[in-house]
C-alpha cells in the first residue's frame, strides 16, 4: 500500500477540528482545533428567545482553512509526512443544520444585505424555534401521509430540516424568498471544497436527507409536493430547488477545487468524500459493523448500529431513524439516542448540589463504594424527555425510594443507573425487532474518564463495555470515508479493519451485580412503561417501595 | 376570681421546662428550662444499636425540682406574684416512655444494682428496639383480637408500651423480673409529686393507656390475659400489677406531698393534675375544641382534634388513635400525624445540599418567589414512611417532574407542598368519617418562623392557618389542666376561653393559589393512592408528567 493520508474535518457545536490520518493504520499525524469566533462560543443567540441557536457560515469557511492548515502544519512535524501524500478529505458536521444559499451556492449570510439577519444564518441543530411547525408537520403527516413518520419513530422534531425552513418562511419571509435553496452543513462543506457553485449539482448525503428531511427512495425522495402544499405552497415550490436524489457515502462528493487546493497547499483534484453527520461518522470511526452498537456518550447519547441492506429491516417503533446507506454503504443506518446522559449528572452535581468538577469526582468515588441496590433508589432518566424508545419530549424526571438518610452520592449513582436502564431499553427494543446487538463500543469523554459509569453500564446491560481507540472518532470516520472514496481502501469494512482500534481498557459485567440490576431494571420498566404511556404497561406500585427497601436491606447486609 | 397561678411542667426529649401561669388570663409569670445532664443531650444511647434511646429517671427527678424552682424564682420577679398563690401543678411528657419501678414506685434505675443497666432506665418514646415485638403484636392481634387494632389504625408500633416491655423481657429478663410494675413518665411525675408510693394507687391517664397500651373501656381495660399469654405468659402476669382503669383528666392525680412541698416552697396539699402527653396538652394549650384541628409542627407533626363523647365516633381507618377522654374530659381525643415534616426539609437542606440554617433561609426566600405549580414538581412526603392515613412505615419518598433546570429551591418548595398535601389528606379523612374540621391552629417552631411554609399550608388546605398565642402550648395545657383540677375554672372549655389565645399573625388562603393546589393535590393523590396501595386507586400516569408541564407553563406565563 502506497503512503497515503486523508483529512477528517469535524464541525462541532463550538469549534471545527481537522485531523490528518495515516490510511495504513489510522494513526493521527496531526490535528488542529479552530474555535468559531462569532456569538457565544460560536452560537448566535437571541436574548428574547432561548430556543434560537444559529451559526455564522463565515465561521465555517474561515474554520475550514484554519483547521486544515493547522493540522497539516502539525503533521509536517512528523517524520515521513508530506502534504503531497494527502489523497482525500472527509467532512462530518452537526445536523440538521441547514443554510439558506443563493443560486451560486453562496450562503445568504455572506452578503452584506443579510449579514445581520439571524434567519439568514445557519440554523444550528439545537435551534428549537420551529416547535409549532414540527407539531403541525407531525399532525398533518399522521393524517395524510403516515408512511413519512414510520421510519422516524412517529414524531417529526423541531430540530429537523422542514421545521426550520418552514419557521423561516413564517418569521422571515424575505430571507425565505431570497434563498434559492437550502443546504445542510454536511453537504455544504464538501461542495465548498469541490467548488460546486450550483445547489442543483451538490451530491446530497442520505444521512441528512433520510434522518432529518423525510427523504426515502421508497416514496421517491423528499415528501411529495402535495404534502408540502398542505404545509405551505411555497415549500412545495422550494422542493424543485432542493434535490431529487440523496446518496450513501459510496461515491465522492467531488474533487478539490483549484482555489481551495491553493489555500490548503494540497493537490487539486484529490477526492472529497460525501459529508455526513458527526454521530454517523463517529460510529464508522468506532468500528461499527453488523451486531455492534456504538454509543457516543456525551451530554446526550447517540446510539448507532448498522444492518445489512440485503435483508429488509422493519421499522422499529420508537427508533429515531432507519435509513439505507446513512452510516455506511450497503447497510441500513439505525440511529437511537438518549436526550440527556452527561447532562443529568451535570444537573445534579452543578445545578442542584452547586458543585464543580471536584464534586463530580468526589460523588463518583463515594458512589463507587455503594453496592448495586444499596441506595434503595430508582430514577427515570427523562429530565430532558425521552428520545428513544418513547420519542416523547414531554416527559420529566422521577426519583423514588428516598429516606431521611439518602445522600447526594446515592442520588448521583441512581441517576447513572437510570441512564444505563434507558440504554438497556434501547438495546432490548432493537433485538426485539431483529437487529442483533452482540458488541457495545463506547466513545466520548465519559467513556474514557468515568470508570464507575462504564462499570454500571456493563453490569446493567450485561455486556463488556468496549472503548473506541481514537478520542476523535467522528473526524476519524470522515477520514476513513475519504480513504475509501480515494481508493486507498476497497471498502468501509476494509478501511475500518486497518484504521480503527479499541482501547485496552474495557469494563466487564459482574454476574452478581447483573442479577441485582435485573431486578432493578424490572422496577425501572414498571415506572417507564406506566409513566411513558406504553400500551399494556404492567406495574405493581403498592409493593414497589417495599421491594426497593427489601432489596436495599438484602444487598447492604450481604 | 381570686388571684391564682398554676404550674405546667413539660418533659421534652432533651429538657424539662416549667411554666408559671396566671389562671386569669394564661399570662406567663415565669419559666425555666433544665437540660437533662445524662447521655447525649439527655438521651442514653447504645453505640451498637441505633434504635436504642433511653433516659435516666434521675434526670427526671432532678429536673422537676430545678425547673419548678427556677420558674418560681423567675415569677417572683413579677409584681404581685407569690408562691402562696400557686394552686396546682400539671405535667405533660413524651410518650410512650415507660419506666420499670419497684413495689414502692421507685424507678429501678435509682437503685445502685440497676444504675448501669440500659434496660432499667426509662424507655424513651423514640426507642425502636422493640420492632420485632411490635410486628408480632400486630400479627397476633390481627389473628386473635382484631378489635384491639381498630382504634389504633391497624398497626401496633415499636414506639409503644407493650413492644418495649416485651422487648425488655426478651433482652433483659432480670430487669423484667425485678420490675414490680411499669409506669408511663406521664403518670410517674404526678405520682412522684403526690408522694404515691404504690404503683397500684397511681391514677393512670387514659391518654397513655388508650393510645399506647391498647387500653379501652370497651373491652374492660388493658388487653386480656389470654391475649397477653399468646405473647408471653409473664406479660399476662404483669397485667395484674399494672392497672384496671385509666382516667380522663377530669380528676386530680393527687395532692402535693409534704416532701415535695418543702423542696418547691409551695403549700402541701395543692392539686396535682392528671398527667398527659405533650401533644395532647399542647392541643389544650392551643385551644382545641370541637371542629378545631391543632397541628403541632416540628420534625414530625402531631395533629389533634376532639369530638363530643356524647356522639359515637366511628373508627377512622388510618387514624392513629381515638380515645375517650385522652385530650379533654367529655371528648374523644383523636390523634393523627405525619412521620416527617421538618425532618424532610432538614434532609434536603442539610443532608443533600449540605447547607445550614442560612441555606434554609435562602431556599425559603427563593422558593417564596415561585408561584404554585411553577416548579412542575410533585413529591410524596414519605421519606420516613407514612403515619396517617396509610399507617405504613415501609414507604419512601418520591419526586416527579424534574427537568435539567430544576433548582434546589424548587425541590425545597415541592417538599413543603408534599407535607401540606399529606396534611390535607388527614383533614379530608377526618371529615369523611364525620369529624368536622373548620378551624386549624398551628404551634411549634415552624409555625412561628416560616411564613412561606404556613402560606403554602393555607393555600393547599384552603383554611386560614392560625397560630397559637403561646410558644409553650404543652406546658400551658398542663397548667390549664391544673387550673381546672384545682377549681380555678369550672371546665377545660372555660379555662381555655380565658387562658389560651391566638397570635395576630395568621395566613389566609389565596383563592387563585388554592385552585392550582387543588389540581396538584389531585396529582399527589394519584401517586399517594397508587404507591400507598389504596384499594381502588385511580391514576392516569401516562398523562401525569404532561399535566405537570402544562400546568407549569400556564402558571409561569400567567
Amino acid at each position: 500500500m502506497a503512503k497515503a493520508y486523508t483529512l477528517g474535518v469535524d464541525y462541532g457545536t463550538n469549534s471545527v477540528r481537522a485531523l490528518v490520518v495515516d490510511c495504513a493504520d489510522g494513526r493521527e499525524a496531526g490535528t488542529f482545533v479552530f474555535d468559531y469566533p462569532s456569538g457565544d462560543q460560536g452560537i448566535l443567540l437571541d436574548p428574547k428567545d432561548p430556543h434560537l441557536a444559529r451559526q455564522s457560515p463565515a465561521d465555517y469557511v474561515a474554520g475550514l482553512e484554519a483547521s486544515v492548515n493547522g493540522a497539516l502544519v502539525a503533521a509536517e512535524k512528523q517524520p515521513g509526512f508530506a502534504r503531497a501524500d494527502v489523497v482525500g478529505i472527509g467532512v462530518d458536521t452537526t445536523g440538521s443544520t441547514p443554510i439558506p444559499v443563493d443560486a451560486k451556492n453562496r450562503p445568504l449570510a455572506l452578503e452584506a444585505k443579510w449579514k445581520a439577519s439571524l434567519a439568514a444564518q445557519a440554523w444550528l441543530w439545537k435551534d428549537h424555534t420551529g416547535a409549532e411547525e414540527a407539531a403541525a408537520i407531525t399532525r398533518i403527516a399522521a393524517e395524510h401521509a403516515p408512511r413519512y413518520l414510520a421510519p422516524i419513530g412517529g414524531t417529526y422534531s423541531s430540530e429537523w430540516f422542514w421545521s426550520k425552513v418552514w419557521h423561516c418562511l413564517e418569521v422571515a419571509p424575505d430571507v425565505f424568498a431570497a434563498a434559492h435553496s437550502w443546504v445542510e452543513l454536511a453537504d455544504f462543506v464538501p461542495a465548498l471544497l469541490a467548488g460546486i457553485d450550483d445547489p442543483a449539482r451538490i451530491q446530497r448525503c442520505v444521512c441528512a436527507a433520510g434522518h432529518k428531511a423525510m427523504y426515502s427512495d421508497v416514496w421517491g425522495g423528499l415528501p411529495s409536493k402535495d404534502f408540502l402544499k398542505r404545509l405551505d405552497p411555497r415549500l412545495a415550490d422550494l422542493r424543485d430547488r432542493l434535490f431529487e436524489k440523496a446518496w450513501a457515502p459510496d461515491r465522492p462528493a467531488g474533487t478539490l477545487s483549484k482555489g481551495w487546493a491553493a489555500k490548503l497547499g494540497l493537490h487539486a483534484g484529490i477526492t472529497i468524500a460525501m459529508g455526513g453527520f458527526d454521530a454517523h461518522y463517529g460510529a464508522v470511526g468506532s468500528g461499527v459493523r453488523s451486531g455492534t452498537l456504538v454509543k457516543i456518550i456525551g451530554t446526550s447519547t447517540c446510539d448507532c448500529a448498522v444492518a445489512p441492506a440485503t435483508q429488509k429491516v422493519q421499522d422499529v417503533p420508537g427508533i429515531c431513524g432507519i435509513v439505507n446507506g446513512s452510516i455506511m454503504p450497503g447497510y441500513y443506518g439505525i440511529e437511537a439516542g438518549q436526550s440527556a446522559v452527561g447532562d443529568i449528572l451535570k444537573w445534579w452535581v452543578e445545578g442542584v448540589c452547586e458543585g464543580d468538577e471536584r464534586l463530580h469526582a468526589e460523588l463518583s468515588a463515594e458512589a463507587a463504594r455503594l453496592k448495586p441496590g444499596q441506595s434503595g433508589l430508582v430514577a427515570l432518566d427523562w429530565n430532558n424527555g425521552n428520545r428513544t424508545i418513547l420519542v416523547d419530549p414531554r416527559l420529566t424526571g422521577l426519583v423514588v425510594g428516598q429516606t431521611l438518610h439518602t445522600t447526594r452520592a446515592e442520588v448521583y449513582r441512581a441517576l447513572i443507573e437510570a441512564t444505563a436502564y434507558g440504554a438497556r431499553a434501547i438495546i432490548e427494543r432493537l433485538r426485539e425487532y431483529g437487529v442483533p446487538i452482540d458488541r457495545v463500543v463506547c466513545c466520548g469523554g465519559i467513556a474514557e474518564k468515568n470508570p464507575l459509569f462504564m462499570q454500571i453500564y456493563a453490569d446493567v446491560i450485561g455486556h463488556p463495555m468496549l472503548v473506541a481507540g481514537s478520542p476523535q472518532t467522528p473526524a476519524l470516520g470522515a477520514a476513513i470515508s475519504a480513504a475509501v472514496a480515494a481508493g486507498a481502501h476497497a471498502s468501509f469494512e476494509a478501511a475500518q479493519e486497518r484504521m480503527t482500534s479499541l482501547k485496552e481498557t474495557h469494563h466487564t459485567p459482574s454476574p452478581a451485580a447483573k442479577r441485582v440490576y435485573d431486578e432493578l431494571y424490572g422496577v425501572y420498566r414498571e415506572l417507564h412503561d406506566a409513566f411513558g404511556g406504553v400500551r399494556g404497561a404492567k406495574a405493581d406500585f403498592p409493593s414497589l417501595m417495599k421491594r426497593l427497601l427489601a432489596l436495599r436491606e438484602r444487598e447492604t447486609s450481604r
